[in-house]
């Protein structure tokens, strides 16, 4: 089966946004503050190195279930028996990504228009990202921000999860959910917060917020 | 079961030296001067386009039953079905890669020293990369070259086939393999070559006059 995913708030991960402080060290407050879904995300480092730091990573949340989400490589998510991957529009090809991790992985992918989730809806993909909705400077190889309008004009088209990345805080989080998203994925108001739970507890305190309205 | 693999001549792709052919025609005219393994590694591309590329290598090499080993990346070479991996020691650990890739994939491991062939011999490995043999300008990240002397040492260490890579070609292929190899692999000696068919098929030559001799 599927495991069980809380898209509420997911922390994406940056080593080199978290202020000299250690990867799990960020990673255990983030969850002790909220966060439901963990995707380890490190472009620079060798796959010894992204190995390490999976499996780490798996230890430390595997005994509170909360999901571990690979980005990009499907052979790390598969070595450390991560609950899934995050793939983008210049990763693995959807299907065959779908075949190597097996039916039961979470696999999100990240689209930037309208168009990249008609192109996406024939395959089983589990959750969107929606990437960038507001502009930001960790992310520098992705299109114009989609703007809550964006966020507006993706929702009726599909009925899966839509996590919203890009630019997004405890201050914009709400307006984000009210805009169609499900949830929200951040990296530095997390990572390079000075109290990274706190920052985690914030947020997911708004976005509870918005979801006891909603139902 | 394990698909055949004749060690002799193995090229290894580095788009960036082809002086401007495409790689599948670098790699067709290495097979018709008889390479009998190609390993694509290609470091400075996303995952798409590396996987991209492994399947055009593979529809190329499938018909002429020449195994197709991926670099690194255990995710693309299941993607493809190539039929192999090659790792390095800052890749995936071997017991992770095997366990990836099934009991039938040939996996290979360089090493560049005698510490690393008895480190990796309690594992399910196929043949040994020995990295780099001569000093080399296409692999940056090496340690001191082993020389003939070091494949001597490495030699009585393993029965598992030892394919020498770095600075090989048809003037030195020879006391290559007098000095205990099973093979060798090129980069340039074939991908830079005027005529990469020429290239292969006069390193083969020589490999096999080799061969010849020693059985």
């Amino acid at each position: 089966v599927k495991p069980y995913c809380d898209y509420g708030l997911t922390l994406v991960t940056d080593r080199e946004l978290c202020l000299g402080r250690s990867l799990t060290e960020v990673v255990d407050a983030a969850v002790r503050g909220g966060t439901g879904i963990v995707q380890l995300r490190e472009k620079s480092c060798d796959s010894r190195q992204f190995y390490e730091l999976a499996k780490a990573l798996r230890e430390l949340l595997r005994p509170r279930a909360i999901p571990l989400i690979i980005n990009d490589r499907a052979d790390i998510a598969l070595a450390v028996e991560a609950e899934g991957l995050h793939i983008g529009q210049s990763d693995l090809p959807l299907r065959a990504a779908r075949e190597i991790m097996g039916p039961n992985a979470i696999i999100g992918l990240s689209v930037e228009s309208e168009a990249d989730v008609r192109a996406a809806e024939a395959v089983a993909i589990d959750y969107f990202g929606l990437s960038p909705v507001f502009s930001t400077p960790t992310k520098t190889d992705t299109n114009t921000p989609l703007g809550l309008a964006g966020v507006g004009r993706i929702r009726p088209l599909t009925p899966l999860p839509l996590v919203a990345i890009g630019g997004i805080s405890a201050a914009n989080a709400a307006e984000v959910l009210a805009a169609g998203a499900d949830g929200v994925a951040v990296v530095s108001a997390i990572c390079s917060a000075p109290d990274p739970e706190q920052a985690a507890r914030s947020l997911k305190k708004t976005i509870d917020q918005v979801r006891n309205r909603r139902y």
